[in-house]
């Protein structure tokens, strides 16, 4: 074997090659732990080799995956449908919430508590097909921009997390994205934004009615609440959707608490990580106190259950793509 | 280039390769229909071809995949359980419909309707957490014989569709159950029986709940549908599932009639297949008028919507791989 061969292959074996994975977390606990439990599950004949179809990774959206503040960006767009919608709806000008949408009061809308984010949802999210709704998703994301980072959504994804979703796919992970959003506002977009096509998207569901229009069947999209995917219903939403145990969750919040439980509590070697917002300078601040994202009883329990914590200030070089 | 090369390749090319796909099918218009479909969709740079990505194929279980005569396989099950759990259910000796599983009297079972089925379910499908529940299931399958065949069920798949599945996925296809069947009843058998992982298994589903016991997280089964995906819940599960329409769709009765039309009714190149139980030597014949798998809407429309209609008797040399 010549020299220069095995050189190249002491480059292969050696650690210079796992300094090359997840380029934009800083070297440090939270990124050789994740490499550590990826060279375990996927070294065969190891103690803890996991086959590639059990290789399941779930991720939340808001907040692990692309940011979730100043407020949700379906609420953004939910109050953007508001505006071109009006026009249609003379009777708004007068009534909650669409009044204060319309006078751009977030706090009144705020005020207006789950119940008028409900109405807004319904007005804005339903009585379309459901292709007539990707349309308009997708739309609204080739020209919304996020309020502070003048930037396309699909910019402010995290960065360290799209390798991490890349690097898990390279080792035979399957990705999905868990999450208490929408699952029709995020299919139109995950495949560009993460690779994850719309098939390993879990989502809130709204419920959806088989019609036929001129001999064309439609499904239309009725005003009616199918499955709320948060908190409880995380688990429930993979055992619905994947009906298998993953083995890999991030998630940021509270809302995670239970798929964090549920991924880790299999008896199988698994690992979990909160992406913990530390960074109020390239992103945001927040945790236990935040109205979105609200970290405080997963952060509590995080050591004592060996789930990773992410500061995105000290473990992640850049945010976002987009930075110097 | 050698003669031999040559010869080898002509042979991939030409003619005598199509002969070895779909070897349980005779030659027909059946098989050279789906062949040429699989072809013009695979073909880059041709008019119909379609994105691997974009390839999901969707085929029905019960009497598409497998047998569903004399009864359903699940109610087989359903039927089983209540006899092993009677010991625990005293009163069943005196109440309708259980009185009547017990005296095995499938006459009185079909009487009870709807509602007596429900219960049936509820009765042996609710109650457990979804491990359980999983391993009830299998160890079901491992002992449970067809009462006609005495074979294991797995044994009573079809073979020609398992070559379908085979041949698509091959072809770039990803293939999924759309059954109007218990999502958790196929589960734990499908990746054996027709290589589809649970995550691409959608069916009828029960609510569960997420619950902690002895500090350990469970997903309880409640006696409560979730939803039912049969009909036009089929294309709604499609929908909520995949997010995305399929182009390959295979199924034989009524059931599917409104899968069948959403597949094909979407304006791009579809194929779609009705199996028709021609056969009553080496399976079932019935059509429209039979209690399982009715057919009758979904033939009368197959010519005009351009739906292949297989003729179980003469376009299948095997029905089941146990045939001599």
């Amino acid at each position: 074997m010549s020299a220069v061969v095995v050189f190249f292959l002491v480059c292969l074996a050696g650690p210079a090659v796992a300094q090359e994975v997840l380029p934009s977390w800083n070297d440090g606990t939270a990124k050789s732990d994740i490499v550590a439990y990826v060279k375990k599950v996927t070294m065969e004949g190891g103690d803890g080799y996991v086959a590639p179809d059990e290789r399941i990774a779930v991720f939340d959206n808001d907040g692990t995956l692309w940011t979730e503040q100043p407020f949700y960006f379906q609420l953004g767009f939910m109050l953007d449908r508001v505006k071109v919608l009006a026009p249609q709806h003379p009777e708004w000008k007068e009534k909650e919430p669409f009044k204060s949408v319309l006078a751009g009061d977030l706090g009144a809308i705020a005020k207006s508590g789950e119940k008028g984010i409900v109405e807004l949802g319904m007005a804005t999210h339903t009585g379309m097909t459901t292709d007539e709704f990707a349309k308009i998703v997708f739309d609204w994301f080739a020209t919304a921009e996020h309020p502070r980072f003048k930037r396309p959504f699909n910019d402010i994804t995290y960065l360290p997390m799209r390798e991490l979703l890349d690097y898990l796919r390279a080792n035979g992970f399957k990705t999905y994205i868990v999450s208490g959003g929408g699952v029709e506002f995020m299919r139109p977009i995950t495949e560009k934004a993460y690779g994850i096509p719309p098939e390993q998207v879990i989502g809130s569901t709204i419920t959806t009615q088989y019609e036929i229009v001129a001999d064309v069947p439609v499904l239309r999209r009725q005003p009616k609440i199918d499955f709320i995917d948060d908190g409880p219903g995380k688990p429930v939403g993979i055992n619905k959707f994947i009906g298998r145990r993953p083995i890999f969750v991030a998630g940021n919040s509270d809302g995670d608490y239970e798929m964090l439980r549920w991924v880790t509590g299999g008896g199988r070697p698994s690992f979990a990580m909160i992406v913990h917002h530390t960074d109020a300078k390239r992103e945001y601040a927040y945790d236990r106190k935040s109205e979105f994202g609200r970290l405080d009883k997963a952060l509590d329990e995080a050591a004592q259950r060996n789930w990773l914590v992410v500061d995105m200030k000290n473990d992640w070089k850049k945010v976002y793509a987009f930075e110097k």
